[in-house]
């Protein structure tokens, strides 16, 4: 008999409680051992919570109970989450986690601290709500040198764009909807700008090349800039646009990336619609492979997280040793120094000199037929593959010059 | 150190000696232990093999050798692989393979084998080419009940299909094409008569409902009669046509088959292209997850069997128990009692006639416009959901009828 604790009644773990009630049969059968949850730890009061007999104010009623050996930490955010999580691994207790921010922030000396008590921590749920993606990168892909990650990691972000795509809604019309129906928070800010996503490919690229990538380094632009006009030249180059964050492993160095990019529609990526996530995985043996599902919500994370403590009840007494190096030289490279097409689109004051400088300026592009939106004199292309810094540079010499009025977009496009 | 024998060197058990050579520091690391492969058994001659010392014909070098504690078995069939399977486990070796239709008839005596053995039975690879399915079902989603799996698990008809719908090629140019680039085999029958993903879908659905599902009684339909006319009423009706395997799992009761079918456009299986394979699972938790991938080749394949090497390697002492418990009473359904709609295209005779019949006998339908096709005077619709048999049986009555030359196509069409 395995006890759990829940720390955190919130969505998600009212969520872990209710699937390992309702599932308890084929749970059991799956983890070798009947699994209980003897404690859910939060300072709110919940009146009509069908397990009101389990929930405590007093995290002494985990941490001093000897016969819990499973902590569900749902509380989020890096404030007591991590003085619990650092609690019950020092008193020998597995930890379970939906919380990116806290793995993100100090997954290095947390699974070192696991290690050292010789407990599990996990946390799949902190990427891809429910979708298997962790478990599959550290044991299904395990034969592979993985090379790139490429994903679709935030739900709120990609409703907002399936609406701007599908129906023409502007950003904020979308945005407002999307609060409207639950899919973003009153403070979006995580999410439009991109912070929620970077958390994720950082915690994905860690797993994937084995040492802790800082999300703090990652280059990071989020979704509120891109208008319709951008959506409709994707959609003319036979593309859609997408919040992807990206890394990848070149000759040893890591390229790490969360930015709006041009996805052609024939690539797996440019079907994940509405709230759904989709990650897809590069490695050497298998090529590419995609994990689609859906990425937020009760059960589907609670699902993951569920998923997670039948492992470690089925491993109890082998817990991997998954350590994070912390490389101390610069792992990850300068996002300016990645070679990448770019859209670029310029409203123009004089545009046949203005083609004429983008010519002179970057060579052969391709251009993007701009006809219906003569009003606007704009002038659309891609460029050439070239360092993003060049390109940085070049737009901002085009933006000074006379013939043009503004760099209006410039979003990057995804090789493959 | 763990010593492990290669039987079979052919495309997969070549690629799974590359495959640990080249990745032998990672796959170390993540396993905990050195992996290298001992011996290589077949009896034919590889004369540039350049891994020539390892190679015997004997198969006491294996099976009498203690120290080769995992056997890989990618010999393929149920002769020779069966009875080398048998002595492995029996003699307490771990076995991984390949073998799909080995496991999809031999799997409950082979796990029970390995059961009683305390020895590890998996077969990762034989579903989905590279593609982790077999363990996140196992694993990743063992907090769900699983109620469905649907998936494109062939990829030489996924190939041929999509050549057709793509370049407008006929049934047996595509077929010979996929011959000539190697995406076919020069006896295509077991792919393109639907038997190879009967097999994958009767190996999945053993897994998902955690009793053995007999491929023999799946309902099983191929590719052979799908025409261009079909493809083109799809697209009219915003669908595209797969081959499917798909089984259900309702009030305890399993209903499973492999047949075409009328995929929307905007699920997520229908934007699966050439060899690419994909599974959607649905869990009560998790709702739909779809995982997706090279379902075939060297390397995607080994990369699966490997993982399953690193997996005994890292779980040696714990073997997982894993049986498929063989249910005695009929518990795949007749596939005439699943509801379904269909889509049904005649060739009639009088076309005023016909319409009215097929309005008295199949009351409100989906009528899907026909126009560009008069000269042939067809009638095509898609049925109101009924039992499959009741529907057949309105077929055939149809056929008999006078003012009906032809059924010339009748397709299931997916729900959702």
């Amino acid at each position: 008999m395995i006890f759990v604790a829940v720390l955190g009644y919130g969505v998600v773990g009212s969520g872990v409680v209710e699937v390992i009630k309702k599932n308890r049969l084929s749970i059991s059968q799956r983890a070798g051992e009947e699994i209980y949850v003897k404690k859910i730890l939060d300072i709110r009061d919940f009146d009509d919570c069908p397990d009101k007999e389990l929930l405590t104010k007093n995290s002494d009623d985990v941490f001093n109970d000897d016969s819990i050996s499973v902590v569900v930490e749902t509380i989020g955010g890096k404030g007591i989450a991590y003085e619990f999580t650092k609690t019950a691994l020092s008193k020998g207790k597995h930890v379970i986690t939906s919380n990116k921010e806290l793995v993100a922030t100090h997954g290095p000396e947390l699974l070192r601290m696991a290690a050292d008590n010789n407990v599990h921590y996990h946390f799949e749920a902190s990427v891809g709500g429910g979708i298997p993606i962790i478990r599959p990168l550290n044991n299904c892909l395990a034969a592979n040198e993985i090379n790139g990650i490429t994903g679709i990691l935030n739900g709120t972000t990609n409703y907002i764009l399936t609406q701007m795509n599908r129906y023409g809604k502007d950003f904020n019309t979308a945005l407002k909807e999307a609060q409207a129906n639950g899919y973003a928070e009153a403070d979006p800010t995580a999410d439009i700008e991109g912070h929620d996503a970077c958390r994720k490919i950082a915690i994905l690229s860690s797993i994937a090349y084995n040492e802790y990538i800082d999300y703090r380094k990652i280059s990071t632009e989020g979704i509120t800039k891109l208008t319709l006009a951008d959506m409709h030249y994707a959609e003319i180059s036979g593309s859609v646009i997408k919040l992807i964050g990206r890394s990848e492993r070149v000759d040893g160095k890591i390229y790490a990336t969360v930015s709006p990019a041009f996805i052609n529609k024939s690539h797996p990526l440019a079907n994940v619609e509405d709230v759904f996530n989709a990650i897809v995985v590069r490695g050497d043996a298998i090529g590419d492979a995609m994990f689609y599902g859906r990425g937020a919500g009760k059960l589907p994370t609670a699902s993951a997280v569920v998923a997670d403590v039948i492992d470690v009840v089925k491993h109890k007494d082998n817990n991997g040793k998954n350590i994070w190096t912390i490389n101390t030289d610069e792992n990850i490279m300068d996002a300016d120094l990645m070679e990448t097409r770019f859209y670029i689109r310029l409203e123009v004051k004089n545009r046949d000199e203005a083609e004429e400088l983008v010519k002179t300026m970057f060579g052969q592009v391709d251009w993007i037929p701009s006809e219906i939106k003569v009003a606007k004199e704009e002038l659309v292309f891609i460029s050439e593959k070239e360092a993003e810094g060049v390109l940085r540079k070049k737009v901002k010499e085009l933006a000074h010059n006379s013939c043009i009025k503004e760099v209006a977009g410039f979003i990057r496009v995804l090789e493959d």
